[in-house]
């Protein structure tokens, strides 16, 4: 294992880097298995097997990022904190890596975050300030605490170790593929800022370079696949109204889009009323509870099918914590899949 | 691998005859993994493995049973067809691997069966044919078809390679505990007529002699606790109302009873409302869609926490055929976990 020491030495994500990660995380992070439905497959017309990264500890992949960086740490830094600054789901994850680590937490969450995750986060032993998602600049706040406390910043995808975390995503698809003797030809995956996609794509692209990889964002937040159109860092306005709470970023980061632009095919905008679909058709075919966010490459899947018949693709769903109320009314108005098949 | 053959040849439920199944069902069906969640263990003082078979191919463990049963039917009877009774989920687990095996099947359904399963049993390509639950005796119905047909009966639980398959589920609980360095005080599983219980056992006690079986049994269907209390098989009454339509058994089968007497320690029954609640644990903590049969035992767990309490146990989760409209209704309908715990 690598010495702990500051990300500031390190500014490549390299696969011995996603290869320490996940012997830090081994008995720590659910190894995710891969699921398949054969029903789905041959109502779509091709292979569909899910990374359902819903059901790892803290309820989506930011557990794999935080745990990552906050054993990074050097010892004489954990004393003064962690501070973060998230829309739920890496909330959710600094706060329980910092509680296996017996590190302070301050996790700074916009207002109107799902009441499951603010829980959930304090569950964890962190303390939760609030900010205002479309007037605060959460950045400021929090470099503004951190420096007052002496703090660390966890930041939520733009960091070399939190990616190298994420990237465990990417090197179990590629053991499990390998386990199981399937030749995968795409991988779909949701993208807020990009820590997940680019570490993913660093793992997969080191041991299966022939797979393609694809990211699906919410309509209003596709900035992406501007970026990848414009060949550098766009941005979208922020304020156009999506169900997708965890994925929305008004850019990717430079890191992640580093990586993104040389490792990336392209990617998928996809609306509230595809995403709502495809968390039916989870519930449906695969027993899983996936929040909308997390939905959004299966919805991607779904939209594009027909551009992706015949193929083996590996959809990974990102996440699963959704309010029983939220979960409950999207399944009352989502399409059955015979509908969406039709469409 | 064991020759293909006639179960009368066999009466036994040996680890052999497990391990046999588990080599036909490599890559066929899921090797569903061990998940925890910290926040509940800490809630509830105790470290609990949910084993969660809703995750497993057609939704629940019957697909191990009826693959192996199918896959161990000789070549000259397999033409004829195969003929099976269920509630749905027996009739999906039948009708897939038939599907596979390119076997004709039929199977008997009670017609109030959930919508889900009896679509499902007919998308795998089975004949579905309707009978009346309190009215027909369904064993007789599938005889008689059976010899008109010259087909094959694959009895939903009573039966030598059935419940070998259904031990696989046993026997992967050993290895992962092994691989995990866990050791298992106790297993909790739900039981309608005893072939995942019964095959449960044969592994785990072969593996894991210390370690303790529980089952979980719906209110008004308590036969097994029965039986076990009596020393012998013992038939309840039919026709009690309860939610968990997959495990509504008049009594257990002969030889799963037989096995059930010498490894299980006990058993809890549990209404309906525990079985809710349950329900809602498992998509708020776990983000797993659960039937309501499937979440008997983490409903007696709920129940005799206090008796658990510092324990490491296993929960069975053993399917998730569940409509959207009733899943939605019982997660409006069921208490948070900081209720359930107060009561």
């Amino acid at each position: 294992m690598l010495d702990e020491e500051p990300a500031g030495g390190r500014t490549q994500v390299t696969v011995e880097l996603i290869e320490d990660a996940a012997e830090r995380l081994h008995g720590l992070a659910v190894r995710t298995p891969l699921l398949e439905s054969t029903q789905l497959n041959e109502a779509l017309g091709m292979r569909i097997l899910f990374k359902p990264e819903c059901l790892q500890r803290t309820g989506s992949f930011k557990f794999r990022g935080a745990y990552t960086k906050l054993s990074r740490l050097p010892m004489e830094r954990r004393h003064a904190g962690v501070v973060a600054y998230s829309s739920g789901n890496h909330a959710q994850g600094v706060a329980a890596a910092a509680g296996l680590l017996g590190i302070p937490a301050t996790i700074l969450m916009p207002s109107d975050a799902p009441t499951i995750k603010i829980e959930n986060t304090r569950d964890y032993g962190a303390e939760v300030v609030f900010f205002e998602r479309n007037k605060d600049d959460r950045q400021a706040l929090a470099e503004r605490m951190a420096s007052e406390r002496g703090a660390s910043i966890v930041a939520p995808f733009d960091d070399v170790d939190v990616i190298s975390g994420q990237g465990t995503v990417g090197l179990e698809i590629t053991r499990q593929a390998d386990y199981m003797n399937i030749s995968v030809d795409d991988i779909l995956c949701p993208v807020g800022g990009g820590g997940l996609l680019s570490g993913l794509s660093t793992a997969v692209k080191a041991h299966m370079p022939l797979t393609r990889i694809w990211c699906a964002e919410p309509e209003g937040y596709d900035d992406v696949i501007q970026s990848l159109a414009a060949d550098q860092l766009v941005s979208v306005t922020v304020g156009a109204p999506t169900i997708c709470d965890a994925i929305v970023t008004p850019q990717p980061g430079w890191i992640t889009f580093d990586i993104i632009k040389r490792f990336v095919s392209g990617g998928f905008s996809v609306s509230d009323r595809e995403v709502m679909d495809a968390m039916a058709v989870l519930f449906d075919r695969m027993k899983l509870v996936a929040e909308p966010g997390g939905c959004a490459a299966l919805a991607a899947l779904l939209q594009q099918r027909r551009q992706f018949a015949g193929r083996t693709v590996v959809v990974v769903v990102s996440g699963g914590n959704v309010d029983r109320a939220d979960f409950s009314r999207i399944l009352s108005e989502a399409s059955a899949l015979e509908n969406v098949l039709r469409a």
